[in-house]
């Protein structure tokens, strides 16, 4: 097969641009920084959505709508939220022809604007817990993007809440984390995360605390897949979302949001692809058998569309590709670069024999199949390769980390993978050392793998790596 | 039953304003003219969307994402298109903390935008046709806004195809009128829409049709629920959208544009809703049987959470209220605001007598039934008040529309319902006497109630009324 993409090896990023560009899945939009989610894109992020949504939806959450645009005055009332922001905003001054009397902010994150809305709605104890998620776009000024990593324009989710004390507050903040995020990363997406608390210098600005999940990508740097965050009671006071308690006193609530975006895409790509293009996990893929009519001849294409009936039947996602017009080998190249899990190929000559071939994106493996079979087959090749992708990423993510005991060593094991190192021997001066060297804390894990709920926890391990 | 709304006869804007207020669907935005959904109303949305999305889909568009951000420039190279828009324009000046070079206008539509990339994607007749939608929110600024009606921002699909003749896009925009639009609004939403053809005057800025679906509200207004437009080579011309024909000539495309938002959810209310509250049709429902414990009382809550499983395996959607501790008429006021179609109410006195209690949204009848008939029963009556909402919107429809002969009695018959009156009778210079009394032509259809290609055909019959 002739070479489509740059390899990996060669030139990571230039690979990452070259797979979303020849799979079609994005476009730099005109206004610096934004994006185009074409169709083959934006499909993979209909999934993403489904699937977190259901999860969403389980946790409690409601979904809720509130406006993009934001009085600038309220970003002021958390110092540092106001601090962490404001160098991204972008700010509309004119409306409907005149100018604004006060300019508003296009929503960078809706902390505060909800905020304003949970303080009218919530009255007493019995209002709480008040879950709110918003399927929305949000707007950061972005002066090195890159497709889906980091662009001015994004798609997300980010969840609100509001809870009558610190642990209701804490408890739901981990349940998304694990629930939500975890449970959809590691069980559709097949990506390993690793779990941990962010140090205070990586936390969103007015977080109490922030949960992380972080992939390590082909390349062996962290992206951070999402996010949970304790807000303790900033917003709360700043917006004065205040309840009456059951004794009768009025008291502050706790906050949480909780966010994840089309990011997700980017990390798709970069743990999953190969040379040859994306490959999508299964449970994930719109597309998860992709039927070709190799050739036309005799009966092929009912065949074809017999097969596609079985196949949905038997609940598997299905499109069938009779372009038969265009020459086959290019069709191929295209079902890899997209990254559909299993390919059927029918053709007169297989046809005749009883058969169809199945192909395996994962591995490449081609297999015929006799008709009567393929819907097994398929079946049973989906739910191997889902295991596939996650196990390669695991094993890609255990041996590309590395157990140290000083930052000096994390600091050049950072350079290509991960470093495991005793937060003690890093320390906030350590972290600032580290940062100057481009690489970054990107979590605290205790030592049995669960999350500390503050960095002053003894015998704390750091993960550090470079990061996008 | 304690009056809760501003009955409709005594002040129709202000009952709608009730509902929404006390039914928990929506409340104003801090910045002028914005709205928040809230979760009650946001379900409704949410179930509007997956309706819609379904037939889109099956209609062979696919969906993608465009940036909210669009060059000033963008909207300049279609004359109709920028001066129908500017009034109506937000624009961010200022981004990451500088003044623009150029300044960029938050989206009011995206034919530009999508324009722009068509012409990249487009190159020969069998990229043709290119049908394309995305879910999104678009921004014009309102001097008069009014929550789901009139909003600075909103949601909604638009719909941009490219075609290779004029055929292909009448037909695309006429399929989309009728098997996406009219097939929902009718089968789904329950309102009786006319489908017509705008007139000159009414047309969307740019294009070269303009189709629209017309729903009559509770006070005899009209409310456009939709539209679907021809945009001829208009956009092709300003973005430069073509394609080499099979003859290897290079032609301009033609393109289509259709959209519908979250204003169909003011429609729903002022289409459907009574005194007591919303009334939701069961097919568009986000909660189809309201499941209600009366009061506690032995083996009540077990029954009722039985019954849910009951309904929820027959395909209904559920929700149980056993908020015991709430006075059960503050839940019965609220369940009536909110709409859900069935009650089924379930308190230890019924359930002693082996009974639960249907309550009908539509009627307002309560009927007690055995406990083992009350999936059948709750699954009947579903069907059953689907058809009496349409019936009933259909019905007030007829009665309030009258056939006239002259524009002067149509200007008086629009005062209180619709007048339809030959199009010959009224004209572009009538049309405008009508709209200096605030009256318009909704549509215009040929005399079998079908849609015409042009409002020069003879013998048309003109819909006018006053309109949200």
């Amino acid at each position: 097969m002739a070479r489509v993409l740059t390899p990996r090896a060669e030139d990571f990023p230039r690979w990452y641009q070259d797979l979303i560009a020849k799979a079609q899945l994005a476009d730099n939009g005109p206004v610096r920084g934004t994006m185009v989610i074409r169709p083959a894109g934006y499909a993979i992020w209909e999934r993403m959505q489904a699937e977190m949504d259901a999860r969403i939806k389980l946790a409690g959450a409601e979904n809720a709508y509130f406006p993009l645009f934001i009085p600038e005055s309220y970003l002021r009332r958390e110092a540092q939220h106001v601090e962490g922001f404001s160098p991204e905003l972008a700010v509309v001054t004119h409306g409907g022809g005149k100018q604004l009397a006060e300019p508003v902010v296009v929503r960078p994150t809706s902390e505060t604007v909800i905020g304003e809305f949970m303080a009218k709605w919530v009255d007493s104890y019995r209002d709480l817990p008040l879950l709110l998620n918003q399927w929305a776009n949000v707007v950061r000024w972005e002066l090195r993007p890159r497709v889906f990593l980091r662009t001015s324009e994004f798609l997300w989710q980010e969840g609100h809440t509001a809870h009558a004390d610190e642990a209701d507050a804490r408890a739901y903040a981990r349940k998304i984390l694990h629930e939500v995020y975890e449970d959809f990363m590691v069980g559709v997406l097949g990506i390993p995360v690793l779990v941990g608390l962010k140090t205070a210098r990586e936390r969103f600005a007015g977080a109490t605390r922030t949960y992380t999940l972080e992939g390590m990508m082909g390349d062996g740097k962290a992206l951070q897949m999402g996010t949970s965050h304790e807000l303790g009671q900033n917003f709360a006071r700043a917006f004065d979302i205040t309840y009456t308690s059951a004794e009768r006193s009025v008291e502050h609530a706790w906050t949480t949001s909780w966010g994840s975006s089309t990011r997700m895409l980017g990390g798709l790509i970069m743990c999953h692809g190969d040379d040859n293009g994306l490959r999508v996990p299964p449970r994930l893929a719109p597309v998860q058998a992709y039927v070709m009519v190799v050739k036309a001849g005799d009966g092929v294409a009912e065949a074809a569309a017999k097969l596609c009936d079985a196949l949905r039947d038997a609940g598997v996602r299905v499109a069938l590709d009779d372009r038969v017009d265009t020459p086959f080998g290019r069709r191929a190249v295209d079902a890899e670069l997209k990254g559909y899990p299993v390919r059927v190929e029918l053709g007169p000559r297989d046809l005749a024999a009883g058969n169809a071939v199945l192909v395996r994106r994962t591995t490449g493996a081609k297999t015929p199949v006799p008709v009567p079979d393929v819907v097994a087959g398929v079946l049973a090749a989906l739910d191997a390769d889902q295991k596939t992708l996650y196990d390669e990423a695991l094993a890609r993510r255990e041996s590309h980390t590395v157990s140290v005991e000083t930052l000096a060593e994390a600091i050049e094991a950072a350079a290509t993978g991960w470093a495991r190192v005793p937060w003690s021997a890093v320390g906030a001066e350590g972290e600032a050392e580290a940062n100057a060297k481009a690489v970054t804390v990107r979590c605290l894990r205790r030592a049995d793998g669960s999350v500390p709920d503050s960095e002053d926890e003894p015998e704390l391990t750091a993960i550090l790596a470079r990061s996008y």
